[in-house]
This record gives structure tokens, C-alpha cells and sequence, in this order.
């Protein structure tokens, strides 16, 4: 019987299915939207399975939703880094992602970061925590990819952070207007600032 | 008995404080967070008012919250437009304001528009709508500003796209992390940007 279920290693389990539902659901509706019979529904998993795997129930659900985002999140900064791409190349990468992601899914998904922030940073503090975790860690990719291009450490870390804001923001605007031309005006105008400083001047 | 309810004109009927409740509850907890019963309690206001005053319901009640915070919004960026204000002064203003906004609040109040549009944006057409509103509006008088400081029409209007998605994106770092530097980070790195380009260059 163990054969039958696990015959096909690439198929994950409803624990694992559960956490990539809670990630897509929290990116469609905010935490407080997401109720946690929508994930079992969504992750087509057995209805007492939540709380035999997660016993801390919403909060270690979305915490773990989130630690996965910040994995996939990382993924296109995180390779920028490790493969020597510079960062105006990095940004439009991200922006490439993120541009594709609204557009094959009719504006309907953003940055779980960012849902998450906004519904429960004044609530839940693990959550909140969670969050802030997940936009450092994508900053401090970008600050070692900006330093690499001969930026200055601590002009990297303001760049770095103003490369996340925008990109969120342009995220936030585009749904709201469900167009892309928001991202295409942050890469726009940032693309010029992400000039290496030996080059540049 | 009608001269008694209207002897002070300062003091906003149930109707007005229900509206300026939703909108400062929506900036805590987004808006899917945010119960009806939530909204009547923290407005005092009669129990069986809310259906009285908003009879399309929570729909109506956040269309007409995120109207008011359209007005708010625009108050910083318009007084920019309307007193000469330059656009380096004027993101400075921005930033101040929802910098004294954070501390004041202890992090715990952002975005209105940003909290529709992560919680409702794919399910609730009318307050997508009203969202991108008040996002556009605010660029708007944005644009207005660059433009009156000589930055060519297509230009101003993407760098007042870039502003406010800057802002947006500092404001979701400001709260995750309980600190103010990302607004500073932003504000710092646009500036040189909102020089008037015919001093620039």
C-alpha cells in the first residue's frame, strides 16, 4: 500500500500540498480571507489532515506558507547573485517574473509578503515577523549583488531597499489597475540608478 | 429635537464616524479582517444603523471609506500642486507624514487602497475600482507637480507612477520590520531624481 501511495516521488503529499494552497490563497486574498477549509479544499486533502499536521493551526500554516515564498522569492535574486548577473539585470528579471506571473493569471495573485503585512502586522506577531523576515532576506540578495557591481555597502542596502519598495508597489498598482505599466515604469526609471558607480561617474 | 441633534455641527453623525472607523480599521487590519459589527462598535453608532445608512452593505461602506481616504490622500500632494510646492518637497512631505503616521500608531495603520488591493482586488470589482481610483489620483496630482517643475508629460507621469509605488512598498517594509528606515531609504534615493531637469541637466 506504501508502494501504491509514494509511487510517484514527485507528487507531494497533503502537507506539502497544503502549504503551496495557503501560499497561493494568502497571495489571492490576504491572510484574513483565507479560511483554513479553503486550503484543505484547494490542496484536495483529507479533511482531519490540518490539524494532524499543522497542531499550531493558521499561524504555523501561514508561517510555513511564508518561509516557502521566501524560498521562490529568492530563487530569481538568489540566482542573480550566484551566477554574477549584475543588478540592473536582476531587477529586470524580477520585474520579468513578476510581469508574467500578473498576466497568465488575470491579476489575481501579489507578494504573500505583502498580504501579509497588510492584514495582520498589528495582529500577529509571529506572522509579522514571518513577513519581515522574508522581505530582509530578498533585500540582502539584492545589497550583495549590488555591492558585487561596486556599490558601496551601505548605498547596496538603501538601493536594495528601494528596489523592494518599488516592486511592491508597482505589484499593488498593477492589480489595482490590472496592467503591467506600473512595472514597466519602476523598471524605467530604475534601471539608470543600477548603473555600476565605476561606469557610471 | 432636530436643533438638539445638529447644536454641535463639529460632532460627525453616526453615519460620518461608521465611514472614518472603516477607513481606520481597513489601514489596521485590510479589509477582509474587518467585520461590520467591528465597524458600528468602533463608531459607537447605533446597532441597526448600518443597514439604515449603507444599504449595499460592506461593498458600500468600504467604496465609500476608501472615497474619504481618496480625500486624505490626495490632501499632502495636492496642497504640493496648489501652493508651488516642488516635487522633492513634496515626496518629503509624503514621507513625513506617513513617517509621524507609523510612530504615532505604533505600525500598526498603512495604506487603505494597498489593503483592498491585496485582500479583494481579484474578488470585488467595485472596490478594485475604487482602489485604483485613489492610486490614480494621487498620481495624478503627482504628475501635476513634476510637470509644473519641467519634467516633460510621459516623464512626470512615470515618475509619479515610480513615487507612489515607492512609497507603497516602503510603507509594507515600515510595518513589517516596526522602523522607519525603509521610508528613509526611499526618500534619500528619489530625491536626486526630482531635481527639475532643467537644472539638471
Amino acid at each position: 500500500m506504501t508502494l501504491v501511495m509514494t509511487s510517484n516521488p514527485e507528487a507531494p503529499g497533503p502537507r506539502d500540498r497544503m502549504v503551496d494552497s495557503a501560499r497561493a490563497l494568502i497571495q489571492e486574498r490576504g491572510v484574513s480571507g483565507v479560511g483554513l477549509r479553503d486550503v484543505v479544499a484547494h490542496a484536495q486533502a483529507p479533511r482531519g489532515s490540518l490539524q494532524h499536521y499543522f497542531p499550531g493551526g493558521k499561524t504555523q500554516l501561514v508561517a510555513e506558507a511564508l518561509a516557502r515564498a521566501d524560498v521562490v522569492a529568492r530563487a530569481v535574486v538568489g540566482a542573480a547573485a550566484a551566477d554574477g548577473t549584475g543588478a540592473a539585470a536582476m531587477l529586470s528579471a524580477v520585474v520579468a517574473r513578476w510581469r508574467a506571473a500578473l498576466t497568465d493569471g488575470d491579476y489575481a495573485r501579489g507578494c504573500p509578503f505583502a498580504a501579509t503585512v497588510v492584514d495582520v502586522a498589528a495582529g500577529n506577531e509571529a506572522l509579522r515577523e514571518a513577513a519581515a523576515t522574508g522581505l530582509a532576506d530578498w533585500r540582502s540578495d539584492a545589497a550583495a549583488v549590488l555591492r558585487r557591481d561596486g556599490f558601496p555597502a551601505e548605498r547596496a542596502a538603501s538601493l536594495a531597499s528601494l528596489l523592494q519598495a518599488a516592486v511592491q508597489g508597482a505589484l499593488l498598482q498593477a492589480r489595482a489597475q490590472r496592467s503591467t505599466a506600473p512595472l514597466d515604469a519602476v523598471e524605467r526609471e530604475l534601471l539608470p540608478l543600477l548603473a555600476p558607480p565605476a561606469v557610471a561617474r
